[in-house]
């Protein structure tokens, strides 16, 4: 079944919000194998919203909005559904008794702007809103159904899940099967990956698609495949993703749609090795990737954000003169910051980051973009200096990933510890 | 001028890839008053980006898309925009000399996927991609304007501030003027902020409009204006900007667009206090948002990430009776964390967090969202219990901008240290 989904708001035309939602919806979907033909993201205004909702039901028979449902007066789209869809606005009891419930849960007192969160289009059949305010408004004509959901990207990814979905696979039984396998790929460009494995491509049959998600410092390899016979698809997939995986060996960090954080605390995990971070141009954000992971704890100690050079030598031991003779960006030390943030944690394993994330900071020799990394294990250690094009967040960013494949690629290399 | 841009990619729509770009190209365009009025998100298919492109050059001057450029086989926007435009795929000579200085640069071979790149329909004028390999193709119809860039979001940002805005601008000269003011309040849900200054709101000339943009802890209020005088609309727009701040006293933490992380650098840098950061649930996300900002290396020091009790008890000094008869998410426990950071990194100010992210760990009395936060100041310490809604990211998010805004308020009430 093909999606078109709405994001309506002129904080994500102004770029002031980023659209994570509408890649968040698209995940729940994809899980039952429905996709997302088109995003649509367009102001607050009567003549955007209705001109994408008009578009969308001709083209799509699930038409999903998200935002401009809140409680202030740049929150239109509630009148717009009313206009297009007939009807007039009716305060639902139903709704108000949610709105109160939730606003009292919160612990804040229940005004007018709130309580107006109740009126609802009489065309519409809600859903309430178990984790919000603004109620889920359902829509129905000529076959096709929009459902009006919150901007708010928590209210909206539960809701889908608990409630939203569920009721429109209902409403539209399907019988193609999807079938998925991705495999995350280290040591090749995106175009050198695409060079050795093409003879293998060029064998896909025509149910079989593969994508190519290029990140710094990894590929992930997507194979895709849609069949009425869901063991035929499964199967399919399976063999084609393990005769890729054939091909590529040792390449293949990964067999999941994994993020690199979830990969290295697999292996771990495996290994019974606890995990620490000292981090300096990546400022927490390795640490970060690793929290994200739910259940994180059982591997993963905690590290130090060891910023200036002070908290290196006090926290990490990193030598006085190290610093002085190398400077802080180099390897000597983003190896003592991997040694003795093991010591300091008490833990096996360590990543550690040193670096000109910039704009400022570059040095004779070190210019921006240059980050030394250092990987910790029971059998040593391994460094490297690297060179990152791209401006701050994304110098951090492929510091973060390196950081963490280098760490998947030591202990993998190692075999059983 | 308003620009339609579509972003073509099918990582977009199945939700593998969060489309951070358009966003990015937004706070450009913006810069200059022209506003994109739809993002149209669309997969890897000729119908559908043929269509995008129809639709968006039937509608505005200026399309930009970005995507669908790479050396791989699921990359067709080269080719459709050539069957759209006419003419066909000719080998560039100065793009071949491009894509090789940038692949020797970066320290790869030339193969042939990468070579291929170089190839662009003979009805494009070129304008060298100078940080990657896919060339940016100029198209002209009818007085509109289409240009095609990568979807890499490094690469386009670039390419777009240095080169292809400034020849938009060139193209289509504007006499609209546009002025803006952000104020970030705190202390008030956006229904009671709304509530609060409606009467202000009300007074509002319609050349003047206002945007509610919540986040967990936060509103940023958003004056825009848009005129061809553009000394009036800039008083106007202060005018109302300073009126409003009058009315919102102190709830109101910042006047410019900041996040809470460079509002709570500045405060820091003001009044000459360095920084510090103990994270257990939040796990590196303060460090990581205060390390985004460039130049924070003279007021932040570096942290602890805190994630099991030994740490919590070797590098921040939390004493073990604490622990144990309180629990680690406890007042005591977090208090003892802020305290011991600016011990441990010489730092004058400290902010900590120690909560349940979910979905596992909820014990008796502390369900999942269950936050403690501290922040150390020269002049003591204060803390607060929260209980955040939401899963394990939005307990984060939203541990991690209270924990700023706390100390942001905590310094903003202690007037001159």
């Amino acid at each position: 079944m093909e999606v078109t989904v709405i994001s309506i708001g002129d904080e994500l035309l102004v770029g002031q919000v980023i659209n994570t939602l509408a890649a968040d919806m698209a995940r729940i979907l994809d899980t039952r194998g429905w996709e997302i033909q088109r995003v649509l993201t367009v102001g607050d205004t009567e003549e955007a919203i209705t001109k994408a909702v008009k578009d969308a039901l001709a083209t799509t028979k699930v038409v999903i909005t998200t935002g401009g449902l809140g409680p202030t007066r740049d929150d239109i789209t509630k009148k717009v559904l009313c206009d297009i869809f007939g009807g007039k606005l009716v305060e639902d009891p139903a709704t108000l008794e949610n709105v109160k419930d939730i606003v009292s849960r919160r612990g804040f007192r229940l005004n007018g702007l709130t309580a107006a969160q109740a009126l609802v289009p009489s065309s519409c059949r809600v859903i309430q809103n178990r984790v919000g305010t603004a109620p889920i408004m359902w829509f129905e004509r000529d076959g096709h159904t929009l459902v009006a959901m919150p901007g708010v990207p928590f209210e909206t990814t539960e809701m889908l899940k608990r409630e939203v979905f569920p009721k429109l696979l209902e409403h539209y039984p399907s019988d193609i099967s999807t079938a998925r396998a991705t495999l995350i790929v280290t040591g090749y460009t995106e175009s050198g990956l695409a060079e050795y494995i093409a003879k293998w491509e060029d064998s896909l049959p025509a149910h079989l698609h593969l994508a190519y998600l290029p990140r710094p410092g990894l590929v992930r390899l997507r194979i895709d495949g849609h069949h009425p016979d869901s063991s035929f698809i499964d199967r399919e997939v399976r063999q084609y993703a393990d005769s890729l995986q054939s091909l590529l060996g040792n390449a293949v960090v990964a067999k999941d749609d994994l993020t690199p954080a979830e990969i290295l605390l697999n292996i771990c995990r495996g290994k019974g090795l606890s995990l620490t971070t000292a981090e300096s141009c990546t400022g927490g954000n390795i640490a970060h990737e690793l929290t994200m992971v739910a259940g994180c704890s059982d591997v993963f100690n905690g590290g130090v954000v060891a910023y200036s050079n002070n908290v290196k030598k006090n926290l990490l031991g990193v030598k006085a003169e190290s610093l002085e003779q190398h400077g802080a960006v180099s390897i000597p030390v983003v190896e003592q910051m991997a040694q003795g943030a093991c010591h300091a944690t008490k833990a096996d394993v360590a990543v550690a980051t040193s670096g000109i994330a910039g704009p400022g900071g570059a040095t004779p020799g070190k210019p921006v973009g240059t980050v030394c990394i250092a990987v910790a294990t029971p059998r040593g250690v391994i460094s490297s200096t690297e060179h990152f094009p791209g401006n701050r967040s994304r110098v951090i960013d492929a510091a973060t990933i390196k950081a963490l494949t280098m760490a998947i690629t030591a202990l993998n290399s190692e075999g059983d510890c």
